[in-house]
């Protein structure tokens, strides 16, 4: 018998009625001999109610005191599924953040966990109760309630299967699995038996929204097994895991096509090639809180060169704002902006040992006459920003050309 | 500069709007140099919400994750109310039950106060912050979340003034203090300045519903000073307080009428008048859970008796069941039962001391052609049991005679 962490999110637990479908799914592992540690959010809609209200006081609410309100949100869920288990003869205990206890630090609305006590859960798992616990919450260590920020009940879940070293973490959510590439976009993606870690990493970060960032590096890091499965539909989901699990099969060199449609392109024209002159550029886009994604400089032929990066297209209004004055000290001709961009990226941790992945990619893209406008790459990816009209066609392209295509069964 | 607890009810925190208001009140009082500590309810409507949640889940939800639930609600208050204080530029700091502690016992939905820490409070108020505590709420021993039960925030607020010494207990609503009787019923009603505890409970307890039972009990036992004012009028309100304040007034005699229409007369005819009938008719009723008011049994003239008592409207068909095995068993005549009945009681700690209380009310009603059924009385209380056709009637007069009418101005 397995000690299963699950987690549920908003959209699982967004009625009285799915509530009570979770109850039956949790008592149906029960009932295999499991001991289950569950943990939910907020019933869907229910924070962004909350946090409406604060809205209507305050324009930026007090951070502890949106921390106090926000809570209410999970702790109404795990009131509710105790009852429907208890409904259904299974004794259960629910835990708030502050019950566990789940310490972090105290930065308000975006804590980090610290330590949890795993010692009530323990006696409550012992006593063949199951364990209950809200997402997205902790405690300091002077009794202040704190969050964990957006997407902080998978953090949860993964932090109390280290600290309760659980067989898996499993992630319920409105997906069956992590997919080679987003099926709306190519028909041919399937889903995954397996991802390590890594992956997942660079899935996610490309835009592949199904787990949160933070919650994979944490499994990564304690080493946590996490199985990502569809909360309303049977089926085993993926496994995201270390990369030793591959061990025992034929690893393929790409695991999946990933793409992002939220960038722009700025590029600084005719910068004087002086040594510093980089960091003269970003250091003021940084400071104006201005995320940048991918960085590219050209070799300078005339003694001036190009550097082109992208930034979210929200802020590239704001970049050309901080950019007008870096150029003139800088004495750089001018500053383009195109926002008619999307990155796609083949991600693997097969091309590590694999060579000649790279020249596949970019054959596959120009034999569809997909012009590259900047290429950047990692350990287990790679990716290139192409015109926006391309991307469909790309990502179709690459998931072919990599042998990703479901097998016609 | 004085320490004050105020408490605002559901209705007074109902809406967004309505906790700027009270904000706005609470601001002023700490505007004029004095120390505040705040308790609040959940805003109208929300209890129920998540009350009639659980019900879809339970016909009786399990208590202890009933109190997980509830408990929300005001958690949810205590934070906004923060941040309108913020907003106004005062510093605030909001403690759920938990974080107080408010230490119960463990009796889930009906738990009672043990114990209340009032470090973190006094250190607040020390820093000049105004403290926001949830009302209805506390913890036991083991860190589990329980309730006082509906009302419980009047007691919240009455125990935190006690535990703090606090110069006076405001519990703001919507009456603007407590009347020598209902306005509705008898338009010459005036709002009293002062009331003493034992009688505040005689008239509560009869049907002048302005606070709960247990708040006035416990402001009484611990001597804390009672004010209830109106959320959004301002004025003095009524100070509930001890006896002796009463020292530097001429005091009335009664101080005010209180009336009931909720209750039904209940009779069993024909009881042999034997030692231990009414022990026999009456056990089996407290064994149905069915509460009994007022009781009268006439002196028996032919061996045997008629025994009358008053029950809620709610329970008659099933008094009267119970009193079918009953009657048999006593070998009593029948059961009648009447709900077309009224209690109405004069209250006043005057009528100690003075003779003729009694006489002067029968006779006022007598004045009307009032019939007088059943007659009970206590040491600060005569309650009569009239035809409910004559209630409005006998209230104005009985007002009028012993004083109590406005000295119109």
């Amino acid at each position: 018998m397995s000690l299963f962490v699950q987690k549920y999110g908003g959209t699982s637990v967004g009625t009285v009625e799915r509530i009570e479908s979770v109850a039956e799914k949790v008592a149906g592992f029960r009932e295999q001999g499991h001991d289950m540690v569950v943990v939910v959010s907020a019933m869907s809609g229910e924070t962004n109610r909350l946090i409406g209200m604060a809205n209507q006081i305050q324009e930026t609410p007090d951070p502890r005191e949106m921390d106090v309100l926000v809570s209410t949100g999970e702790q109404v869920t795990i009131a509710l599924l105790c009852m429907a288990l208890k409904k259904r003869g299974w004794d259960a205990r629910s835990y708030t953040g502050t019950q566990v206890k789940i310490l972090t630090d105290n930065a308000h609305t975006k804590a980090r966990i610290q330590d949890i006590d795993v010692s009530n859960m323990r006696d409550d798992l012992d006593a063949g109760r199951v364990v209950v616990v809200a997402g997205f919450q902790g405690v300091d260590e002077n009794g202040n309630i704190t969050t964990l920020g957006r997407g902080g009940s998978d953090t949860t879940g993964v932090a109390l299967a280290a600290a309760l070293k659980a067989d898996e973490c499993q992630i319920y959510t409105d997906v069956d699995g992590v997919y080679t590439t987003d099926p709306r976009v190519c028909e041919g993606a399937r889903r995954l038996e397996k991802i390590t870690f890594e992956e997942m990493l660079e899935m996610a970060s490309q835009g592949s929204k199904v787990l949160q960032i933070r919650a994979v590096e944490f499994a990564g890091k304690y080493n946590v097994p996490l199985r990502v499965l569809h909360s309303f539909q049977d089926g085993p989901g993926t496994l995201i895991t270390l990369d030793e699990d591959f061990s025992d099969m034929e690893q393929p060199v790409v695991s999946g096509i990933a793409f992002n449609r939220d960038e722009a392109k700025v590029t600084v024209v005719g910068v004087p090639d002086t040594p510093g002159v980089a960091a003269r550029i970003l250091a003021p886009i940084g400071a104006a809180n201005i995320e940048i994604d991918v960085i590219v400089q050209n070799v300078s032929a005339d003694g001036t060169t190009d550097m082109t990066f992208t930034v979210h297209r929200n802020d590239v209004a704001k970049a050309r704002e901080v950019l007008g004055k870096v150029c003139a000290d800088v004495k750089a001709r001018e500053v383009i902006t195109d926002d008619k961009i999307a990155k796609v990226s083949i991600v693997g941790v097969g091309m590590r040992s694999h060579a000649g992945v790279a020249s596949k990619m970019f054959d596959a893209l120009a034999e569809d006459n997909i012009n590259i406008q900047m290429i950047t790459t990692s350990e287990i990816k790679i990716a290139v920003i192409i015109d926006e009209r391309y991307l469909e066609l790309a990502v179709r392209s690459l998931h072919k050309a990599f042998g990703l295509d479901a097998i016609e069964s």
